[in-house]
Order: C-alpha cells, then sequence, then structure tokens
C-alpha cells in the first residue's frame, strides 16, 4: 500500500506579526528550541571544538585559536540575549538579526559592510512523515563563519564529518567555502525529496494503471502542495547562489564561485524536476478524472440497456395482468374486454412478442455502437 | 462551524467619473468623512501635538516648531478646500491633489520638484467582516510628512505609540523615516489578513477532509477572491518600495533605504504567499470537485447494481402476474397457456431461477470490478 | 431582470483586404460616413469656429486665424478626396494616410519629419447596447492638431466644453495638450465600460447566489468577450502613451507630458480592471459549473434512494402477484404454489417485512452519508 | 450548413530527416515539382520578362539587361541541379541553399556577405479545402532578388500585376522593395484566411445560440488548430522584419525599412487577431460543454420527477395486485389478508391516497426548487 | 492497431545523491557498463584508428600522430579510474570530470582555462520501445576532442562514416567541428523522434474520429509526458548552443559558428513542434472528453424517454392489476370497487388512453428539443 495516502502535515511555525514594531525587534517565539553552540576551530593541520550556551564558548574560543578559521554552530534559536550578544561582539545590522529569529525569509543574500549574510530554507520529512519548512540562515565575517539552525536536528552531519576528516580544500579555503558547503548540503537534500516524491509519484500512476480509486486524487493533491513548497524555496535559492557567484566582497573567493557554479546548475536541475514533476501530477490528475468519466459512462450504459429493454416487456406483462373482466357486472360476456388472455397459444405468442421486442431493442443499441468500446 | 461561509462584501466607494474633466480637479465624493488633522511635531527631545479641522493648525504648528519634524496626519478627505489649502501651501501639484482624493490609485511613488508622494492600499476587515480596500497616500518635502487616509479608524496607532515612547531612530531619523514606517506598517497588515486567510485555508481543506459540502466551493470563491484583491494591491507596492530605494531623491536618506529593503523584501514574501495560497485555493476546488464526481460516481452504481438486479426479477414475476386464461371463451382449456402455473414446484423453482439470476449478476458486477474503489 | 442576457452584438466593419495592393493606398469602404469638419481656432484670448465638408474650410480658417492653435475635427471618413488634400495640405506620408482610413489600427504613436500621429480605439455601448469598437487617429503638426474620427457621434464633448470654456492650460498649452485631452477622454470612457461591466459582474453574481440559471454561462462568456476586446485596447494605448512620454519630439512638451504620465498611470488601472475582472469572470463561471455539479448530485441522490427502497418492495409486490395455481390442471391441490397466500396473517407479515426492508435500506444510506450535505 | 464541419487535412511535405547528414546537402524529396523560372528585369521605362526551366534563362537575361533590376521568380524546387547552379552563379553558401530546399525552415531573415536571406510561412486553403503551410524564401543580392516557391501556384498574382502597371515606387525602389512587397503579400493573405476563421468562428457561435450540436466541438477545435500553425508563422515572421528593420545591410533600403515598419504593424495585427480568436474558440467550447452539462441536467431532474412520482405510487398498486387469499387452503376465511381490498369505497380510496402522494412529492419538488431554471 | 497504446517505460539511472559529499567526487554507479575506447586521428589525408579500454590507448596514439586532430571516443563511464586518468592527462577541472560521471547534467557549455566541456541529452526509443533518455558529454582541448557516452550503442555512426569517408570539412575544420558534428546528430534524432511523435498523434487523432475509445486518454498522457522529457532537453540545449556561438574560445572556430547559428535554428524548430503538439495533444483530450460528455448525454436521453413515456403507462395497468373485490366480504356487490374493470370497452378504452399518454409524452420531448441534435 501507498504510504503516502496519509495527509501531509506541515509543520510551521505560526508567523508572530507585530503590527507596527520597530524594524530590528528581535521577538523569539515561546516555542523556539533553546541553543546550543559548537564551535570548530580549525586550520590545514588543527581542529579544536569547543561546545557551550552562551557568548562566552564563542569569544574564548576565538581569541584562543588567532590563526584558525572558525565555524560557530548555532542549533536552537531560543535565546534573545546570545542572538544580541553575537550582534554586538561581531558588529551585525539589527534587521539581520531580525531576520535570524524571524524565521519565514525567503533565501536572499546580503552584503554588509565587512560581512555577508545569507539564508535558506531547510526542508525535510521528519519521523513522523510531517513537512518540515525551517531556516538556515549564516553569516560570513573575516575569519569566521555562523550559521544558524532552528532545531537541535544533526543536519549538517556530512559537513562536520569531512571537517574532522581534514580532506579536500574544506580546512583550507576559508568561511565562505562552508558557507558553500552548508548550502550545497541543503540542495543535496532537495534532491533527496525530489527522489522521494519522484517515487511517490511512480507509485500513483501505478495504482493508476492497476488499481485505481479517488486515494489517488489525494495523493496527487499531496504532492502538488509539497512541490508547491519546494519551488517557493527553490527560485530564491537560485537568486541567492547567483548573487553570491556576482558578489564583489572579498568573503566570497573566486575558488568558491566556482563551486557556487556547480551549485547554481543543481538548483536550476531542482527547478527543473519541480516544474517536470507539476505537469506530470497535474496529467496523473487528468487522466484519473477521465477515468472517473468513463466508468461513469459504463454504469450508464449497463444501466440504460438493462432498463431499455425490460421495461418495455415489463409494460406488457403489467397489461396482461390487468384485471378486466370477461363479464360485466350483470354476468353478461364482454367480448372485447382482453380476448387475447383466452386466446389459443396467446401466452406462447406474447412470450415471442417479448423476446422480439428484446432482439430488437439490442439490434438497436449495437447500431448505436453501445457495445463499441468508447 | 467556518466563520467564512458568508459572502464577503467588498466594501469600496464607487469610482467617480467625469469624462474629460480637466485633469487636477479636486472632486470630493458625496460619503468622503470630514477630515480630522493631527499634527505631530517632534524632535529627539520634544513632541508637540495638535488637533484641528483646518490648515491653521497646521500653519501655526509649524511656523512654532522650527527645529522640529512635522507629521500631518489627515483622516478624512471630505473638505477640497482644505486639500487646496494644503497644496497651496506647500506648492503641490494640482495632478498630485487629484490622486490623494480619487482614491482608486495603484500604489505608486512619484518624485517632484521639492517633494515626493506616495500611495498604498490599505486592506483590512472591518467589525462586519466587510474587506476594506481604501487609500493611503502621503508627501514627504523638507521637515514635514503628510498623510491621508480615508477614514477615521486609527489605523497607524503602532506608529503614534512609537513617537509617543520616542525609543529607537523614529524621532530623528526625518520625515522619511515616517512615511517608511507607514508603508510597512500597512505591509504588516497585509500579512495580518494574508494569516487569517491562511487560517481559513486550513479550516476549508479540514471541511474537505471531514465533512465536505457545498459551501467549499462558496469558500474558496471568495478566498480566491480577496486573494485576487490582495496581489492587485502588493504587485505594484513592490514596485513602489523599489522606486523609492533607487530614488536619488535626499528626502529618502541612506539610512532609510536599508529599512526599505527590509520592506522590500516582506512585500515580495507576501506576494509568495498570495501566489502559493492561490495555487492551493485552486487545488482545494479541484480535490472538492473530483469528491463530487466520486460521489456521483459511487451513487450511480448503488443505483444500476440494484436496478440491474431488481428489474429482470421484477419482470419474471410480471409474466407470471399475467391472467392468460386456462380456459378460453368457450370454456375450453387452454393447454399452453402458462402452463408452468399449474406444474408441481412451479413457484419454487421460479423464486430459485430469480435467485441464481441475481447472484449471476452480481457475479458479472464484481468481474467487472464495479465492487473496486475506483 | 438583468439588462445584460441579450446577446451583445460587435458591430465593426470588415476589413476590407486587397492582397498585395501597393502599400498607402485610401480605400474607403461604402459604409463609411461622409466627413464633417469642425474647425476651433484659438489663443488664450479668442475662440474662433468654422464647420464645413471639404479642405477649404480647413485652409481658409487657418489662413484667417495666424497666431491661433488649430485644432482640426473631422468626423467621418468617408471622402477620400478629402484625406489626400489635408494630406497633401499638411504634408502627411501615404502610410499615414492609409492608417487613418484603414480603421484596424491598434493604438499606436508614430513620430514622422515635422509631424507626429497616434491612434486609439474607441469603444462604448450605443443606444441599440450593440459594442461598439471604432478608430481614433490624430496628428500633431506645429500648430495644428487634427482628429479623425469614424462617426458623427459627438464623443469629445466634454473637451470641446472646456475649450469653449477657456479655463485651465486647454487654451494656452499648445496642440500637443489638446491631442493628450482626447486620449484621456478615450481612457476615461474606458472606466465608464469597465464601471458598467463591474456592475454587470454584481448583477451576474447576485443571480449566482439568489437564482442561478443558465442565463449566468451566457452573461459571463459576454463579459469576457468583452473584457478581451478592451484589452486588445489597453495593452496597445499604454505602449502608445508611454512612446509619447519618451518621445523627443518638440510637439509633446514637458508639461504634456506630466499629463501623460497620469494617463500612463490610468492606462495601468484600466488594465488590472480588466484582468481582475476577467479573473472574477471565469470564479463565476466555476462557481456556477460546480453549482451545476451540485445540482446533478442532489438530483442522483434521490432518485437513487427512492428507487433503490422502492424497487426490492416492488418486487415482493410484485411476486406475491403471481398467478402460480393452488390446484394443477387436474383440479389437484399443488401444496407448494405460493402458500404463503393461504396463510394467517401473510400480508401483515408481508407489510411489514417491506416496512423493516426500507428502514435497513434508509439505515445504510444514512450510514453512507448520502443524507449529509456534499 | 456550416461548411467546416468537415476535417481539415494539413497538407505537408514528410520532413525527410537524415540523421548525421552533412549540414549544407541538398536533398530534394521526390514529390517536389519541376521548377519553372520567370526572369522580370525593370527600370523605370522598361520591363523585360523570360521564362525556362533552367541557368541559362537567368544568365543570359542578366548579361543582356545590365541598367535593370532582376526579379528571378523559381516556382517548383524539384531540380538540385539547378539549385546548385544558382548558389555558384551568386556564390550563395550552402546552407542557405540547404535552407531553401529543406522546406521546414521558421520564418528567418539573415544576412551574409554581400547579400541576404528571408524566409516566410506561405498559408492558404487550396481549392480541395486543406490547408497548406508551404514555404516561400528570397535573396536579395545587388540588383538581383530571387524568389523560391515550393507550387506553381500564381501566388504573388497582384505583385506582378502591379511591377506590369509600373505604377509606383515598385520599379524603383530596388531589389529589397521587391522583397518587401512579397513578404506584405504573404502577410495580407494571413489577414484572408484570419477573415475566413473570423467568419467560421461566428458560424459555430450562431450555431451555439440556435442549433447546437455535438459538431460544435469539433469544429472549435480545428479553428484551434488552424490558428496554432498561423501563430507558430505569426511569431517568428514578426521577429524577422524587426530582424529587416535593424538590418544595416545596404541593400535594405532607408524607404524599404518605412515600409517594412508598416508590415510590423500588420504583423503584430495578425498575432493580435490570432490570440483573441484563440481566447474566443475556447470560450466558445467553455460555452458548448456547460450547455451539454446543463442539458444533462435538465434530462436528470425530468428522469428523476416522473420516476420518484411514480415509483411509490407504482408499488401502492402492486401491493394491492398481490393475491393474498380470503380463504386459507381449507376454506376458511383469514380476515386480516388484504381486508382493504373488500371496503366500500377501498379503491376511490386509493386513488385519492395516490392523488395526495402525488402531489405532495410535486410539492416537495417545487419546494426544492426543481421547476425553477438552474 | 495503434503501436502505443502500451505504456512507455523511463528508463532512467536512478540518481545517487550523496548528501553533503566533496564536491569533485568521482562515484560511478554499478550498473554503469565499462568503457571502450576508439581514439581516431586524423588529417586531411591521413585516418588511423586504434581501440582499447584504457587511458594507454590514447597517449600512445597521441604521441604516435603528431600532427593529427584526435576524436577519443568513449562508449562507457563504469570506470572511474579511467576517467580520472584522462583528467590527470588533460588537465581538466575535477567537477567536470564529476559532471562526466554524473549523468544527470542539463545541456551546458562552459569555458575553462584551455578547454571547453559541454553537455546534452540523448534520447531514443531503445528496441524495447523504452524511452532512453542519457547524457552525452565532450571535452574539447587543442587539437583534441573527447565524447563520453554512456552506453556501447553506435550512436555517432553517421559522423564516422563521414569521417572515414572524408568528404566534405569534417577531417579539416578541427575538434570544435566534431562537437558541433556530434550535437548536430543528437538534434537530428530530436527530429526523428519528434516526426515519431507526430505520426503517433496522427494515429490517435484518426482513432478519435473513427472509433474513440478510453486507450486514447492513455495515448495522449504518455505523449504529452513525453513531450515533457524532450522540450525539458531542447530549451537548454537552446541556450547552451547560444552560449557556443557566442564563446570567445579559439576553440571554437568562425567557421563551425556559422554552422552551429544552423544548429541553433534548428534547436528552435525543434522547440516549436514540442509546443505544437503539446496543444494539438491537449486539444485531443478535450476533443475526447467533450465525446465522452456527449456519449453520456445521449444515453441519458434514451433511457429518460423510454423511462418516463412507460413508467405511467406501467403505472396505469398497474392499477387496473389491483385485486379490489367486486364483493366484500359478506357477499354484497361493492358497486365503485374498480367499475371500469366491468364496463363495456373498457380495456379497448385504457389502450387506447395508454397510446395517447404515450404519444403526449413524445411530443413533449420533440418540444423541448430532445430529438434534436444537442
Amino acid at each position: 500500500m501507498s504510504t503516502y495516502t496519509k495527509r501531509v502535515r506541515y509543520k510551521n511555525h505560526k508567523r508572530h506579526i507585530n503590527v507596527g514594531a520597530r524594524p530590528g525587534s528581535i521577538i523569539i517565539p515561546d516555542d523556539a528550541e533553546k541553543p546550543q553552540i559548537v564551535v570548530y576551530s580549525f586550520n590545514q593541520d588543527d581542529l579544536q571544538t569547543s561546545k557551550g550556551t552562551n557568548i562566552e564558548t564563542i569569544t574564548r574560543q576565538i581569541k584562543k585559536c588567532t590563526d584558525h578559521t572558525h565555524w560557530i554552530k548555532i542549533n536552537g534559536l531560543g535565546d534573545a540575549r546570545l542572538i544580541e550578544d553575537i550582534g554586538t561582539f561581531l558588529g551585525i545590522n539589527q534587521l539581520v538579526l531580525e531576520d535570524i529569529v524571524n524565521t519565514h525569509q525567503r533565501p536572499k543574500f546580503d552584503e554588509y559592510e565587512g560581512y555577508v549574510f545569507g539564508t535558506s530554507r531547510v526542508i525535510y520529512f521528519n519521523k513522523e512523515d510531517e513537512l518540515i519548512n525551517c531556516q538556515f540562515s549564516g553569516i560570513v565575517k573575516d575569519n569566521i563563519v555562523i550559521s544558524f539552525e532552528e532545531s537541535h536536528k544533526d543536519y549538517f552531519e556530512a559537513v562536520t564529518a569531512r571537517l574532522k576528516a581534514g580532506k579536500g580544500i574544506i580546512r583550507t579555503a576559508g568561511p565562505g567555502y562552508i558557507f558553500y558547503s552548508l548550502t550545497d548540503t541543503i540542495l543535496d537534500n532537495y534532491f533527496v525529496l525530489l527522489a522521494k516524491i519522484g517515487d511517490m509519484i511512480d507509485q500513483t500512476e501505478d495504482k493508476l494503471y492497476q488499481s485505481p480509486d479517488k486515494s489517488i486524487m489525494f495523493d496527487a493533491q499531496q504532492l502538488k502542495r509539497t512541490l508547491i513548497i519546494i519551488r517557493r524555496s527553490c527560485w530564491p535559492e537560485r537568486d541567492k547562489i547567483n548573487d553570491m557567484i556576482r558578489s564583489e566582497s572579498e568573503l566570497i573567493t573566486k575558488e568558491t564561485k566556482l563551486f557556487l557554479r556547480d551549485a547554481y546548475d543543481h538548483c536550476i536541475q531542482a527547478m527543473d524536476m519541480v516544474e517536470s514533476y507539476k505537469e506530470v501530477t497535474s496529467s496523473i490528475i487528468d487522466l484519473y478524472l477521465s477515468m472517473v468519466s468513463n466508468r461513469m459512462n459504463e454504469i450508464m450504459k449497463v444501466l440504460t440497456i438493462i432498463s431499455v429493454i425490460f421495461i418495455p416487456l415489463t409494460f406488457i406483462a403489467g397489461i396482461y395482468g390487468m384485471n378486466f373482466s370477461r363479464e360485466d357486472a350483470n354476468g353478461h360476456v364482454i367480448k372485447d374486454n382482453m380476448p387475447e388472455l383466452y386466446v389459443q397459444h396467446g401466452y406462447v405468442y406474447t412470450l415471442i412478442g417479448m423476446f422480439l421486442i428484446g432482439c430488437g431493442l439490442i439490434f438497436i443499441f449495437w447500431k448505436k455502437g453501445w457495445f463499441n468500446k468508447l
């Protein structure tokens, strides 16, 4: 059985709208997770890690490791104080801090004096098969990259693994490359999601060909909604990557831009797939509806053929079931009251007549092509 | 029960079309509310407020407070004289004045010599749950910002509160920032509206899954119409904000432009939501229509199965209900008139025959897959 | 009752296609109205008017009033000679003259050496409620503006009234301003038309909610067709006005361009309304079709419920209406031929059985949710 | 009767695809017509014509008339040798020659060193009412214009007539003007085609209002297909003319460009008409489908009303047609077996009861609004 | 019978997604075919060929033939070592190598220092009538062109044949021309595919007109899906060729660009055909659905006419089939119990009455236009 027929839930924090509030206000929703900080400080030879929950964790490590690149990984945004401390420590604009905690941003890339800021949408199915659509944001400044994630889920496991392994250029290519790696991981996950959706589409299509039922319509609609969500993230993501490639900031090195071009291609591929899948989903819906229509047609034909054949016959039987009396109230014979009933072979003739009428009607239907396939 | 099934009314002043009228004519509709003027004059330390209904209120205050920024807040446009007086006092073009009172403008931003002019659409549900779509317009000149609203509703409460509190840069950032704050408040309210629409969509979808009825179609259509109205305001609003960002007027300071960029992002987010909601609404309609179609299919199947089984059986009963006589008019026995009726076990055989026919038909339907789910 | 249910006729001269004809040929359709010429010569203080039907009317007046601006208003294009005379007199290109008489041009604005040429579509309902879609064209040269209209209808009454009144800048702003005023009047009339269509949409929607019938579909389709016609004029009109604003010709003064910008805004507003109205019309059609679908559903349910309840009951009645004989042909009792008929309380039991079957079926339908609202 | 209900045939040579063939190969389809050459050599005073089937015809004439412009008109492309000879004689690129014989080009305009090359689609209904979509191509070089047509049909009759008459600038404006004239003739024919389609649409719409039948659907689909074909030619034609206008080649004179601008306007008009016609055709289909839907609705209502009224009545008649015996098998009276049958006025009461039930049901239907118009 | 009614299978390697993997990783899917290498070394006079499976084959040949152009043709990507060796030998970027083995690239053209890289989609039906959509990629560097194909299929037979024949410029125009020839062959195959689809559309349309059945819907959907796949390849292919034309690399010579322009035209033609075919397919679906709808309508009419005529007649027969007794339980005559049954000619009158009712109903239906064609 399709694992998809249950309704997909779109888990999403409600947006807190503070009409007319001072721009740059940092308002934390009540259900935000408490932050966990991990600081990775690394150069080609060395990798130092420290964990904590407040600004001290960060400042201590940065002071300690002077010739390192620092990746400050923050999971959970539930501490307004921490966000503001980081803002003060690095000299980040209030509006940027607001964008970090107000987790409904579209993917975008903004350059500020001395640092750059970018956001992406992280989309995945969690263990309860709810579609999670949360925000990743990152700041690159000097030799520091800070990443903000909404939950404690270890989404960037692959990147930290590569960092620990120390293979490739990840340790040497600077904070911009780390930021690229995170973005690329998010994009890779879009393909994981799209592969899953591709499988669901195949399943739904198989069901359509083998045992169509009305769950197809629900499946198709949910696929559509999921695709709408991915597309809504994918289009601005493309613009964001393009902005990064055309950025003149020194924080995005020429070497990183080469990789970004690759990510750009991936992003367009993902969009291509989303559009194709939407078209295929629509055509599945069309095909299903035409099948419903055909089925109705077929049912109507059976009903009509049987009804139209038997209704006149039953009428004739009704005629000869009438009780017109052979004798009137006074006992005189009434000659023209249903004389057929008293005729030799009357019953047989009637049956033969009925049979001929039935055959005639079948012949008419056959002529009209009702036994054809339409 | 959904609070949305009643028909949304779109309250809107009828446009007064004066074919071929001299451009720049100031024609006040009869139902326009009389203006109420509040002048806020403020600098970092001081905030002076004065109220009134005529040009004197404004001129007196401006003369009095020479090193202040002035926000002249006008609620109600029902006084052509006042509008013209303001125009003369500040040297505003006639066409601009016409745009202020002709409250069907699209959001736009125009630069004139020495001042800038902008309009927005203010959209909200009033207490009677009518969707109000009225106009806000503002002029920024030197140290003055004038805002014009159609009604007496205190729509910009949050901004006046921040002004009175004196926190943040609102008192120091100049009249352009006030104008930005008003625009931003309008945008924030779009999100309030969209959040409400999002809830309505969720409700409608829940209804679809739990107890679908034909109100869904009406709900969906009204959601669609409301979204059309918001989109019609949102798209030009984006262009307007973009024009403000690219404006070279000194009235829009560099600092304000940073905030405008933020507002621009919000505007695109709102548009994104409108488009997604429209798609979701369409897919709700499609799903509902397919459910209607399926329901019909199901009803037809029940009707057809029952009819097709009983129609032949009733015909047979009709046959044996005919009154063909055992004896002709002369009392002679007619042997072949319904001999079945006089046969030992005839009735039992008939019942068994009927039962077999019924079973056969059910078997045929089962073979055809009519008991399947499609 | 809606005044719109009758079919809108689109009165339109048939295009005369002269395949391969020399470009610049002036071919007058047979049904073209004979021209009436009015020449308005005016300066700030003076307004002289003369009427006639040939080129003399024009040349005489122009010679006489040397320091005036001249507006030559020509109603009716049914005189090839006159058109050619005007062309020769003012030195107009043959292709322009062809465009004037070939009244199927899209709105456009072309600059030539020494003069500019523009066309618009004039759209209105005439007294017979036919939708008229005819052409206005105008030439501006030096201190002369010539306007060509297809019919004798006094379409620009408002402009001549303002000219006669002499108020505003109309007498001093030059021939380009007159041309703008005429264009603006045409645009104003689009709003009149759109207001009428808005009313029709409201009426149709009211009908949909109160007493839907199949005229709705016809109404909606006619609204759509009318909107297609307006849109077809409105889009190129916008481009035309934009061309005028960006024109470097001295004939369009900077002052006039300010007004043109206003007209440009109006044009976009009109387009906005057309698009919204089209969407609303589509959604009315969708809603209506879903109502038809629902109605069908409801009818089918009633039919099915009644049929399915009574068909088995009638069958039972048919069974006990059979004439299986208690005695065979030889007068022997046949015990198993319908013994139920001779049983104490048989009839009562049968009725009770029927009643129970009926209740059972109703219960099944209720369980299936057929008495719900879908 | 509509002349359009028969299926339009799209006569089109099959494309010969030679996968991986050397570009520039000249491969003539077997069914290509043999070429007929007419050379028109003309200057202001003189027009000389010669006919033939090989390259000699051309070279001889060109040698003879040295101060003439030459129009070499070739009808039929069935001679690879001739095409190659012309290519050699005038120094034409192989790829151009391939485009001439491979008659599936989109309209385009290419400039080469010393000559320009353009193609158009010639679309018309032939005498068998097949829609012909064939290729016209032309080369302009020095004082020579060569036109290639697929068939012997005299498509450019009007141009040759003007050339013979010698009126206008056709004899003096050079070969580029001839090429323009041919293009313009093709465009004029699009309008002829569109006028015919417009008539067909009117006919179909009349049929829809007066006697709708299912041929409407077929008509509409064929109109749509024809419009798709015209649009496919019209869009690139516009680009082609635009390329010609912006061409810097001396072969397209400034004078010709003025005419080309006119042709450009025509092309956009044609596209406008195609788009409008497509929309109107779609709305005809929608209206027709809604009529089918309404008709079904109406039929269902009649069926349901009649069925639902008579089914219970027939059931009652069935009840009193049952043969429950007054006496049991032993001749004892069974009191409760259908005592109604033996009651004074029983029959009358039954008829009255039936009448009341019928009236009640009609009243219920009337209450439900089934006698309304929906 | 249509060869298309079976379901088209879209054979496609599953994409291997390695979330967060180091960009530039060369991961070979398990089912990749083992590479076969053919090296063609040629100059105007000479053509040397050598085959093998490892890098030696290539290096040896290149060393041997110093004044030749080399085309290294690699079929099968199942050897990571070989790909890396080639990358090292020619100095190719890791990201390019990854794109070669990760066979889900969109068509693209990238320039690198010293070499260019391009990919295309190769689409064809294999012998099992599965639609294969695999990747071709090529690198051009100095006098070397390397082509990578996914399978061993001899797809570029035509190009190798031309190379062996040595006709035309193929041996002299350099490696860029070889790359163009391969691209052009891929494009030619799109036309083969589209011709096949065109035939399928014609077949499906014929079926629609001659013997419509529900396979049409499936056919149309599969055509649509196939067209979606081709379009997805065709659009970026156009961009790719355009990039090649505008490339400033010396590897794409001016001569080759002339041919590329030709290929560009072909690509646009293919896109045109795809779009037209999609529209035609949609209109086939619409027409089919309307035929289903009409058929239903017709069936309903027959059912309704027959039912509505016979239901009242059967009711009347039912009335006179009731057994109301002429005598009450006590043997007294009940005068008003069905006196009709004892009337002279009662039966005849009843039959006449029934006949008149039937005629009346037929007349009503005729009046309502139910015997018309709708």
